[in-house]
């Protein structure tokens, strides 16, 4: 197998999802290849699942990181969309078969053929390495530009936790009505579910299972409104008023109570995966026409999008920069949710030891 | 309160839920009101339940029936649309506000005032009582006229079952793809609802749990293939094969099984109310974009339509009529699925005892 340029990812080498420097070649650069050199990459609650053999079944060396930035130092010769020292975005596929009907509506994250940044047998047989390495190989279709305006540490986490939030929220960007919004669960898709709706002008709702984050959620994102579920009285007073909720919440929970906050023909968004099943009554559906729906992170053009969203209106995501070799430590602190709201490595401005 | 005519309904007097009969009067006929003399009445699966008590507190004595039609014999003052002698239908719900956003958007099943045709209460305080009764007066806003191309009993099981499979249907009816349709369950809804979505041109697909109603499926409804869902191999075959399944059953079932036959973007309609929670795997939903949506009968608009629809294409419902006097032993077959697959009472034909 022909060999590119040597890199160093930080690795899980075992269950334990430790991470250490780890180094490997990259593929040799194929003509429709982007080489970029990491600057930042976000730390998603996946990659320290999947590190862990929690969700899919690892591949050990295994270097996560979907929500990468990079800058262009070589490219195939048939790229001409980007040119070295561009800024560059990766999110969370590398692939996909460009010939399905999900393909071919720009729907390619449902792809059944799709291959994700890490953790994933790539076509020429490899193990796909995600982000938390000094440099990256991606095919130009699956490579999105970083808008200029926008600086790279904040354009990591709209990479798979921003498009992730907006690709839903697109279909109703351009309604001519006062629409209502729920947010559930204010993590790193949530707190950006929060900034996104209300740039589209929505009126937002935090749902919350308790009262702790009312202040962050009213005045540092900017909420119209805090809704505590287990208060039964605010949950009825707020009955039928949602146009949808967008539910992040990645763990088990009883749909019942939500579904009876939306109007009529409003929907549940699903993004988060919760290992449990999901519950609901079949008549707060039926009496309502209410839907529930599921979204997969969004596609290359959603994820263009999202920069360009965030660019234009100048939102700010909260983040935190550490360097790569504090990444064990924050798998640690995001394990007890003690983050505001992502993690942003460094990379570049790292030493891989 | 002043009377109207004196009707005789079948009522139920205890949560025996035996019917017998009961004499009382109508209202006085009001400027919008149309009476009619009930020619033919379906018996849904509803009115056994509601009779006994087992869905909402019921109100004794309790004349049920919502799939009515009958022949206009008094029309009030204001009443322009209809005349003396014409064929008229009722089906759930005999009043809606007129005022609040579902009822602007022609969908007033959804109306939080709307009354139901019967044990609800009426806007002068009396309960409605339903369609199994000599004759009944109705607001003509909720009034449907039946076509002449349509028999009277044809047009009886169209007034819920059938308008309950087409409302959620009709939003595929003009789609220009090669749609293929699921039904799940084989009752009063699901056989119209295989019916209807053959006749908009689907690729339908009957979903059961056992092999049994393969032929009554495939030979006398006329549906393209017949599914077991039981059957491990045949429903691996079937994944990601259906652009919507309609979900007609009315019992807990898992939904996962049936969610991975969606394609991407595929929904699940479930117009059956199971009394206990119905459970999903959020990834399921998320990782093919697909649908959960409750629909509740149809709008007075829609029940329009589908007599239109039912005239225009010369379909035929598979009914059973019976007299009046058989609805206790109707009852108890239906109990035991004995009945292909709706019973319509011949009213007017009947000796009301």
């Amino acid at each position: 197998m022909a060999e590119g340029r040597k890199v160093i990812g930080w690795a899980a080498r075992d269950s334990s999802g430790h991470l250490s420097p780890h180094s490997f070649n990259l593929r040799k650069t194929g003509e429709e290849d982007v080489v970029f050199k990491v600057l930042y990459s976000g730390v998603d609650h996946t990659d320290l699942h999947v590190v862990r053999g929690e969700i899919h079944s690892p591949n050990y060396p295994l270097v996560p990181g979907h929500e990468v930035v990079g800058e262009v130092v070589e490219l195939g010769k048939e790229v001409k969309k980007f040119k070295v020292g561009d800024i560059v975005g990766v999110g969370c596929i590398i692939w996909s078969c460009g010939e399905c009907l999900s393909c071919k509506s720009k729907m390619e994250q449902y792809c059944h053929e799709r291959i994700l940044t890490y953790n994933a047998i790539d076509k020429d047989g490899r193990i796909t390495q995600g982000g938390f390495s000094s440099a990256m190989v991606v095919n130009q279709r699956f490579v999105v530009r970083i808008p200029d305006k926008l600086a790279p540490e904040q354009a990591a986490p709209l990479l798979c936790a921003g498009v992730t939030a907006y690709s839903p929220l697109k279909q109703f960007y351009l309604s001519n009505k006062a629409l209502k919004a729920g947010i559930l669960g204010l993590g790193g898709v949530g707190h950006l579910g929060v900034i996104i709706a209300k740039a589209m002008g929505h009126h937002v709702t935090v749902i919350s299972s308790s009262d702790k984050k009312r202040e962050e959620a009213l005045e540092h994102l900017g909420a119209d409104a805090f809704l505590v579920s287990s208060n039964a009285d605010e949950m009825e007073k707020a009955a039928n008023s949602l146009d949808y909720i967008l539910d992040t919440v990645p763990a088990g929970h009883p749909l019942d109570s939500y579904l009876s906050l939306l109007k009529v023909d409003g929907k549940v968004i699903i993004v988060g995966a919760a290992p449990t099943p999901l519950q609901f009554i079949a008549s707060d559906l039926i009496t309502g026409k209410r839907n529930i729906c599921g979204s997969f992170v969004g596609s290359i053009e959603d994820t263009q999008e999202i920069l360009e969203f965030w660019a234009e209106k100048g939102l700010t995501s909260m983040i935190e920069i550490v360097k790569i070799d504090y990444v064990n430590e924050a798998f640690k602190r995001m394990e007890r949710n003690d983050v505001r709201y992502r993690f942003v490595l460094d990379v570049a401005g790292s030493n891989h030891g």
